[in-house]
């Protein structure tokens, strides 16, 4: 078992700093490393080689980067290269990161203290109940119409879209649920849903909520022809996502592309994701183990 | 039963005209009279004489009244006032109201004419279920962290509180519900919640998000000072509600008082469960019913 | 607060002795009386007098009497008649009783002394929460139809009908409730299930099951006609029932008149519910209060 | 697609007589072969080449032998061979089958004609749910307890884990589930159960009721020494199932080992869901698909 003393959190956004507050509850002395913008966070670090000092882990965002060259760092007007003077900072130290095949293409690592604590199925599912929630609410708060006795439309039987549609019905709606597989179909039906084969979503007038989870165009503009003009679509699938974004403009359809809901509208709940799935590392890796064989 | 052919729908907000149009597309004519502001509906008029021609029914709005002297009339920069030149103008129609009491004080009333569309139990219930709707909605956006794993508190079993309960429930939330009544209590724990005795909320400090209920103080300053420092409280009842606004601010704990939530988070909705109000009170309704003979 | 030392079980079926042994795990001396029968139980004594003996309580069961005239006591050959000789052996003990009325003119009885454990309506709430699960049971076991997927309609929205209601939707089936009054109709439209009013349970034929809670009848001949020739009919409602058995004997209807589900089919839990309502009278009686206060 | 006219239903239960009238239902004329011991079906052949004249298809039962020798024929005192013979017979028809490896290996069959109707995910999942159905009520029917605040044990979270567990919760249990991958115990917790790693079922002291799904031995000797002695178990796997018998009643603990539940407790149910295997075959095969490409 692996023991953090003192991690150094290296930019990202607030989920960020909540995970570094609920480490702190649990006795573990955190540095900040770019977040210069948050007055609140202490202590921030402007320079990475005092941040690391003492510390035997180091924390990297999610994402870990948005360019594919410098670490994700919003809350920070600085720029921290993903380099070989990088991995020379944080040699030694064990490294908590997303996207790890990235950082190690990126610098002189050693593949055994290197740790994706995101690309996990654990973290995975539990984001996914997370996103569920939030999409809910930004569909109350995106309609003129109530959950409670609507058609509601749920493109995908995946990890959002099962807790997606079991909070729909609890507030009364009518679910339609569209997959592929026939297991499926035949799961949405045992549970009480309506289900509909992708490729027959086409009367999707009768909806007044859709919520896509599904990560390519599933909603072209012949669908979207037949979409009611009063209906709120809800894009939860990412970049660039499910549904044809043009179109909507054109038929004058509602669309909300929401991305990183749980990081966004529920930090704390993110965070605490985040933190089970480090100590889970820390408990069940010894030496020796690589982040390929976590996967 | 009673066949409404024109009706003058006479101020209200928003969810009045969505009412409006959900009455026209039955195939009933709609006057509007007190909507100057809003450029998308129409036939508006600005002299209420006018706007009753050939109108065999009139509506005024929930609430009838905000100051007891002018009809509620939020979209329009004129007053009309409740007066006995009013009754003169409604003389001989059947007139659909809120405050249907307010309303006959007010003018030279025939009883029989009034009928209150508000005042109604099965109003009330879906009311309170698209309550319900909008509080998850507002504890969702409104906090760090997710209803998800979280202790939440409901005060008050009553229309709102039931449906609350459940739908908090759906999103995986600890629900904890006050009550006085020992019946109460063996439904809350019936139900799986757990209960707990009005006079017993002093522990709150376990809640994450606690919502209110009941119209009348029962988060006193005592108990806000072991509420947690990140809970959420969003109260639900009528003015003046259930929480002590000040202690609130001097102890720093965020407070939403949520009125009118279906009016605002679901007006479609809203308009639709008033809708079926009066359907209902033209089908049961004979002649020479007044008004108190529903209740 | 009144302190049970050693309690004298007098008749009553095997919830009695599921009860006996609950006290006496709590750390109550329980003498037996009226149980002969049962070998797995002592003391048993077949004198009450020498039952009685340091007792400070006696229990008397549910019912009290099936015939007016004795104690019910379905465990004994023997027979205790409810007269002045009862009363005299139970002076100045404190009395658990059902039918508390029925107790009282049966003898010489101080009304101080005669609590009502079972007309409460916490016991009458959990024990239809536990009726509601025997029920179910009863249904799957006597159907060649699975709940799963088939039509069930529930005549009555009252203490049984609304845990019903909710189990049956829990394993996917189309429930249709019937009530009267226009706030029940709403609550259940409001709960999700299909509402009916009492007097147009006509088109009985679509149901596969059909649970009656109401205690008259509903189910006369005319709508037993129009009930499916393998539909399922279990009565809940105390005898005569709400279901015309006759009708449904000429018909070739299956019924099911299932009476004291909870002690049947839950003695255990139907004990603990009667546990929990001793505890709760002891707790809250004090000197002089007699059983008529407690209503 | 593929019309059936007339089928020839060979052997099985009482399920298969379900399946019979409703394809009957259907339009489709049905002769039996193997149901003497049954009066009221009709038309039973005890000639098999009469049965199948004017057939142009045939269904052997679920399942499709108990010896391996012979067609699982409960109905019937009349034996009949799996062999050349009956392949002879069956020459140029569809065969409908479960167990299709068996009955291709045991004539000289076409593998064009063999479909099976049993070994696919739909059928699979409605089982499952069916089953769990059925298992609640022998929850029920088999305890002195109530599921209603009692605590459950669910061993596996596969098909049938599932729906039992959000089935028991319905009911107020307090739902513990054993699994052993991560990704299954994180869902577990997702959906508001207590998860629980399958090598940890020490302490299985806690539960009144165990339900075991998991096909090889779960419950050991040295577990259910510590269970408690009024606690049941459910064994829903198939033979030889996962509690160790002998230990169970060594230890004096109520064991069920519930077999071919959906069958026996909801034959007509479980009838609907093999019709619909048999139309989906129907309308998916074209000439030429061997029962191998299904698969």
């Amino acid at each position: 078992m692996f023991q953090m003393k003192k991690i150094c959190i290296i930019g990202g956004d607030f989920r960020m700093i909540c995970l570094g507050r609920q480490l702190e509850e649990s006795g573990i002395f955190v540095n900040y490393f770019g977040f210069e913008k948050m007055t609140s966070v202490s202590p921030v670090y402007s320079d990475l080689e005092n941040a690391l000092d003492e510390c035997n882990c180091a924390l990297l965002p999610v994402p870990l980067s948005r360019d594919g060259i410098h670490v994700f760092m919003p809350m920070s007007d600085n720029k921290l290269e993903l380099n070989g003077e990088l991995s020379r900072l944080l040699k030694g130290m064990r490294i908590y990161t997303s996207n790890a095949e990235m950082l190690i293409k990126s610098g002189d690592y050693d593949s055994d203290q290197i740790f994706d604590y995101f690309d996990r199925e654990p973290v995975k599912i539990e984001n996914a109940v997370l996103t569920a929630e939030g999409a809910v609410c930004e569909a109350i708060k995106n309609s003129d119409y109530s959950l409670y006795m609507s058609k509601c439309l749920v493109a995908g039987w995946g990890r959002i879209g099962k807790p997606l549609c079991r909070l729909l019905r609890a507030f009364g709606a009518d679910v339609t649920v569209s997959a592929r597989r026939s297991d499926d179909l035949t799961w949405i039906r045992a549970e009480g849903f309506t289900p509909v084969h992708t490729n027959e979503i086409i009367n999707s007038g009768r909806y007044k909520f859709i919520f896509n989870t599904v990560p390519h165009i599933i909603f072209t503009k012949d669908i979207l022809e037949n979409t009611a003009a009063d209906a709120l679509i809800i894009d939860l699938a990412s970049m660039p996502g499910g549904v044809d974004k043009k179109a909507c403009e054109e038929l004058n359809i509602k669309l909300i592309h929401a991305l990183s809901i749980p990081g966004k509208t529920a930090p704390q709940a993110a965070a605490a994701v985040l933190k089970k799935s480090l100590i889970e590392i820390n408990e069940t890796t010894r030496r020796n183990t690589s982040w390929k064989n976590q996967l």
